[in-house]
């Protein structure tokens, strides 16, 4: 469980809730209409927007923002590392026996090419490709959060000038205008709701992890062509340790050194 | 039929229609100077913006976010992986009698050249010329939809102003401003319903299947060059999968495993 | 004429000024201090962002939006084809008789270094360049369009706002607000007016007409590039054709198939 | 003396001072606080977003705005040509004795790298990093000015909001709420104002000034790199004229024919 | 310390509070379920957005913003000319004796890598990537203030709102609207108040700062791989001067006479 993004919504809908329970009867917030024009109005929209199985597949998407993704940089570098050594041991060959360790599908498609004996520009191309598609797709599904963030609002719009419209047509004592306009309200509030505190931040999320996953994916293809190339496995490492940020180079420190008094 | 895009607009619509019928009658929301305004002013504010012919090829462009398109991928990977397996047995020039079946125009044109024998720095650059002003094509006609989205609401905007000047010029009681009131929204009522529910959920799904036809377009172009270089069709396999996702390339397995017997 | 352009402008304010005199005397939207301040302002701003030479050369600009340019694509590509089989049999310097019959200043210069023998290099290093700083004064012009397309609402709330404030410091019946908050609407609808029927289509159609001129001097450079490498005209024509759209493309065909019995 | 901004400036602010003039006392619109809290808000904001050496240097850069700045073209493509003539006849050590005629410091820089033996690469690496630098500086002048035209109008909100409130809380009789509301307006009105009659403009003929500097900066670079490969002055002429207008181009057509005389 | 950014704060706040104190008791702005909602709101939906661990690191980075950092041009691109007439005395392996003399680890790391005997490609691979990525990591905290600067006053607009609605709900008399409706302002009041002068401010700095280092770690760069080259010390301070201002040059003349008479 990604922890952060409930958190978030816990703090973000207790407060608006409260903030709504404190200034009178909860009820007063709670308009089926107003929550079914907005919801079907943006799903809509979105429909129109984008085709069956994208959105679908969105569904399936969003449950990688709740679901915690463990920064396995300390864990995938030693691994390219360590990969790099036995290339330059045993030969490339020698990755077969140990692919069936490795959990990540890119990393063994990546070593599965090499061992293979494709040439490096060819495993190049089929990776580079692969991961500008791949980032492709990701930032579809953000997409599609984002413009149901934008739809939502103004559907909500919508839904209030219709209220305005049916008030204005039966107005006849000014100080009665009061429930309707609040009704009318509604669907603005719903529609800001929704966009603010649900699909954009999920949008902000999806776009924060797919960027996670490319550096990954770029420090496994960085590897992997270095390990082609005969690289030493110490400018490997150094290679590999430039994608990421000084605090994360620090948990290495420790591996290095054990993995120098082994050597 | 794209049921996608039927049923967003049939729930959009639907919904909005509900909850205008639910508050009162529905003509309150029906002004015919009001739709001609916001639909006149939208068209001829488009019309000075784009040429009429951009304007006129947008209606037939139209059609395509209704029509589906099944994504063919996991009819040209194979088909080209054919191309290529023929091309290493017989050489490309057997490509001749095989072009009658291709169906896509994109695809057929590549492999002429192919046969013709024009080099392969040719063909990329013919190819790849063509795929960018496709795109470029393409482009302009989600481009219209969308400023179409930016000039409706103006012109609602603006329509209400006119109404709303009107409604002050000869107010006398400010209790009677209701009715008058009511029918200078709705320009802004149909300005915000054009654009978010019509101009740019249409614009969204052309830029869509524009990326769709784009990649199946790059996945011809590598498989042409690939075949050309005289690649080891189980490596032009690996690069045109390349382009797209993991669940998508399992639709290929068992095709694969049938040729392999077969090879 | 640029028809498009003409029928746009008369759709868009007949339509507008129908829909003010339906609803009451047209006198009431004419406010001679309100134009004042929203063009005086929009204009002053512009001077301000804009040297002089600049502005004074959009009005020239502004010309081709109202004229027609019909798409030479019929023309352009058929003279290069023709000129790269006269490059073929007679040699490039026999272009200098026929350069007089060019019409398009950039492709007779671009024709005259060939002639003169500088370098393909230089030819093509002159001819990017100056597509590339055409299109920067280009966008200078479209720019100055949607920059007066963002100064002109803003200008306009401006005047409402002086209109609001001085309404209100004399305001002491309620009742009586009507027509000075009347006149104060009408400064936001002039520069609502301003922006989204005038400056802001004319600003996009600049930028069409500037897409569309870009094509056909990248046609131009591809072809001149190409005649000077010496290229077969067949795969000359190809080339360029790839700048096109398929529909485009079926023009040659019998202009193409007469060629070919000629030759 | 730029006479294109001070005539912006004389013309947006008589106009809007001729229009609250007419309305009613100028005193309406002048409120210490109001303009204390607008102005102080959004330098302070700005002081947040830049160093303070940034701000400072800011306001040398606006002199920048008010003095005109002929575009040399017609003076710096001749003397460009002149020196490739020298360099052929004399070499490019005869260029020491002139390099005191030349004003622009850049182009001194340029001439006196080649006069000291540096080999092509390291000039042009030299001279396209200070002009992307010189871009970068340029860049940052003009985004302070417009991020306080950002700044302005929301501060210029937030006093209204805080009028509002006062108001508000303090309000017995709907009909009494006239002058402090028109008080509260007063800081959106002057925020408005300085957003878009002062900072924006001011950002964005920054921007114009900017580029056309830089048009001139590759002028010089474009032109000590062909001097240095040794072209022909002629060709050079060529490549320099493209990167300027046809209009202007013919300001050296008589230059040029003298030239021809004389050579 | 940044006296800057104190000094904005100062400016801004102080002006805010008089401001306020001037049109009445301060307590009419202080609300803690509206300052509860407005900072909940906006921590909730940042939390959603981003993983916990940024937001923590953003606690970090914003205590840059107030701590002054001297720009050290003048210090740095001496540094590396001494070091590059080092190189050429006494060979890069003495680098060795006085790396400890370096504060910059990036520098320290540049230099240590040459020493190592790296080859130049490997060591430019490294050093780029981490720019690169240490520019996408600076990018994502000045990110995450701009996002809280765009959920602040969407959730100060909800949080009115609310407030609307509770009062039309209830509302019996128009002339008491007073009180709550100014209440209902409060959030819109908060978010727009720690948008404008604390998030977006806070964001444009931390940009500010990273563009700053981004050049200085360019410097390094283009220096570390020009001492590799086995340029002249000359050419190395002339491409490092690129880099920065005209005016940050004339600080090295002093010392480069003084440089010139010790050689």
């Amino acid at each position: 469980m990604d922890i952060t993004t409930l958190i978030g919504i816990i703090v973000a809908f207790c407060l608006v809730g409260v903030s709504i329970l404190m200034g009178g009867p909860g009820s007063w917030f709670i308009n089926y209409p107003s929550i079914m024009i907005v919801m079907g109005g943006t799903i809509g929209a979105t429909l129109i927007n984008y085709p069956l199985s994208e959105v679908l597949s969105v569904l399936k998407v969003t449950k990688n923002v709740f679901m915690h993704k463990s920064q396995p940089y300390n864990k995938l570098i030693p691994l390219i590392v360590d990969f790099s050594k036995m290339a330059r041991r045993e030969g490339i060959l020698s990755f077969d026996a140990h692919l069936k360790d490795i959990k990540d599908p890119f990393l063994v498609k990546a070593f599965r090419m090499s061992v293979d004996g494709m040439d490096i520009d060819a495993i190049e191309n089929v990776l580079s490709t692969e991961i500008a598609y791949l980032e492709e797709r990701h930032r579809l599904g953000a997409d599609i959060f984002s413009t149901m963030g934008t739809y939502a609002p103004a559907v909500g719009m919508l839904g209030t000038i219709i209220g305005l419209v049916q008030m204005l047509m039966q107005m006849k004592d000014p100080s009665s205008i009061g429930a309707p306009m609040a009704v009318a309200l509604l669907t603005t509030f719903y529609g800001t709701l929704l966009a603010n505190l649900v699909f954009l931040p999920i949008s902000g999320k999806l776009k924060v992890r797919s960027k996670q996953e490319m550096i990954e994916k770029q420090i496994m293809l960085e590897g992997i062509i270095s390990i082609q190339n005969g690289d030493n496995s110490n400018i490997i490492e150094q290679k590999l340790k430039a994608f990421i940020s000084p605090k994360a180079r620090k948990a290495f420190t420790t591996h290095k050194a054990r993995e120098k008094v082994n050597e």
